[in-house]
């Protein structure tokens, strides 16, 4: 890999990856002006959130940090979509971030996301995870355009990752689901992507290796202007 | 189009495009601090460069500026580049810059041209135009990769673009060339394209408003952070 | 002067200052992304707002730029401050700039206007003019602290500027008038000094070259990390 | 204080203090694209050093971080000045930092240092301490103008810090020393002051509470755009 290519950072476990994670996020926290956020549910972050939410609360001299979604599952016959119910549940929550600070896209409001987000002066990080099928927040093999803002996508058999979906949710597998697409997230100042275990080795070697390819969203995160990658030893062991 | 997508600008003729360029990169130039430009050498900035090279010459205060160029052909049997030549005959040498802040990229240096970049800061703009065929810079169809930072090509009958440069350098065509590619391209801060008459509305349209496809190089550039794309009416005639 | 200090233009006539003036506000417009510009009312931007103005007017691709006062004295028995209404008169109405773009400190908002501002990612550039006294914005010989942010002044005849103000606006004077403070200013992210004429040559001399010194308020400037300064030959006369 | 006067963080205790500003600092290593860091050498940083020795150690992820030092000085009859001893020992040769990305400033380079700076893209972060007396850097009482950038300090029985200095160096006291001066500090992207202890509350108080006055030089740090200001409960014992 070219030494400009991306600041890869290889950790020898789960648990050191996540400390290395939550102190680059800390340090996006202090400044001494508004910082916007956007952060990720699911499993990779765990730890990190763990580690992150008692440092968080309470602490006044981080009212300057605003956290904002990047993507939302909507639920059929729930009030609340899936990755706010995680967010909340994972981090805002336990963290005790007051609602004015939380920002959540939505089938409501997102034609207008990319441009709430202008109007703040844009995100200053972003924590991403990557799937075992190469998506990244909600760009899945198939549906992704590059070119794509924030954007709706149709959940439809001819996709690969349908399955999979409904498999998941079940009676809750919602017609549409939104996301912010490539296009919004090169715009993102740092994008900090993590990964951990076997199951993530063979994705993380084809996006960060491989060629630029709309099968595999999250190939398209090499070209990311500021990218630092985290993983664990076992991720990272189909790197060349 | 979206509205976050890009700045674009569509000016009545190549005169005013030339005009509305030429703000922009003065507007670059006056920083309190160094400012790394990289700009093209062609057809498309040639007013540009007429207006730019007596507001530059002999001004102390635009001493902060440095040029860099973003890709060379070599010609057999010369000892100039065709890149070097042109920039130098266009705008250097009238603009009269001192040759320490003149940077060019060449089968000798191409391999680190990167990282000389970064540690100078990084790009803070690139004027650049864009070829009937898509290509920008030297990131030809059928020859680039996204993922390349600068690299080299090499000149083989099997690119489309091969009858067409033996063509225009005959005796004089090299074995390969280099250029910036689109992974270095996505760290500069300010892209500005500009495009300008009839015989660039098709290719205009397609790499602004089509799927992002290494068949058509360009296209790649909406996903640029900050892109100003200013044309004539002609250049933009098909757009929707 | 060291070389680091500032960027210090000097041109040959008021018009020509204008046009470098005006080529450097339209370069900060020129972006995809939102932009936030500061600029001031008075004499020395006439001409910069004359050639401004038609530029702006009716251009949808700079309806990302929005536009923020930095003082305000109100008139006593008038309903329009001071700065607003020039400011409407010499730039926000023939530029037909909408409501929704400009944004005026006043006595009612002046405590979270610098919070306003950050909230929308800073102010990108600000044009400022210089005072014979040496204020600059309202900050006034007398009465500023540099460690102030957004702040009041009282109207009070211990003030080296009381009678000149008394003198201008007779019964109109206000018992208090509001600006933006040393340290707002500071937070700008570039600050466009402009004077010209005979009469400004001292202080420029003072303020570009003497101490930093609360009586002399735009002494301070010298610490801005981005200062461009735009002089006619007579304004920089006295310089060394 | 104004919401938007500084980042004020007050920690339990002096080790607390220390960890949120390793992370703060770790935070600012972790991009993908140089970092240039301003560090300082003293008690203050004691326990951030510890930490970050063992994290930056033969880590092939943080060669893009680049050192600088703000001061130095020279000793009488010594090879090595007190500033780069001292880094060395606390900092640079336990985290077996590579002698190229190692930045002293100097009796000899002084006067370029300001530009030296400037041509790599600027410091991204300092980390300094401030003195009982009201110093930071070598900005000491009575020989601090705010105007300056990089200089020369002569070392006389005039200044109130004479007498201080003679007793601590005796013999290796020097006939002068070199620091970057307020102006070149303002210039640092992000600054990061650290204090801790009861003697420091009554500085403290005066740097960040009073006066903008060249009597306590660290009273000009307030007007810096980023400023993250972390103490322990000693040192913020006595803001109001």
């Amino acid at each position: 890999m070219g030494g400009t290519n991306m600041q890869l950072i290889i950790e020898e476990s789960y648990k050191k990856m996540s400390e290395t994670a939550t102190k680059l996020i800390v340090g996006k926290m202090l400044n001494d002006r508004r910082v916007n956020l956007s952060i990720t549910a699911g499993n990779s972050p765990k730890k990190i959130y763990e580690a992150l939410a008692p440092l968080v609360k309470n602490k006044s001299y981080l009212s300057n940090v605003h956290y904002y979604s990047f993507d939302e599952v909507p639920l059929k016959n729930e009030v609340v979509g899936m990755t706010e119910g995680l967010l909340r549940e994972q981090f805002l929550t336990p963290a005790g971030i007051p609602e004015s600070h939380v920002h959540f896209v939505s089938p409501a409001n997102y034609q207008s996301y990319d441009e709430e987000i202008e109007a703040v002066g844009g995100l200053d990080a972003m924590l991403i995870g990557i799937g075992a099928d190469g998506h990244f927040c909600g760009n899945m093999p198939g549906s992704t355009k590059f070119e794509n803002f924030t954007y709706q996508v149709t959940v439809a058999p001819k996709y690969p990752w349908y399955k999979s979906l409904v498999n998941d949710l079940g009676e809750r597998t919602p017609d549409s689901f939104v996301t912010m697409g490539p296009a919004s997230i090169m715009r993102v100042k740092h994008l900090i992507l993590i990964a951990n275990g076997k199951h993530k080795a063979a994705i993380i070697k084809k996006a960060l290796e491989g060629p630029v390819d709309p099968n595999i969203p999250s190939s398209i995160l090499k070209l990311h202007p500021n990218l630092t990658v985290i993983l664990d030893q076992e991720a990272a062991s189909q790197l060349s």
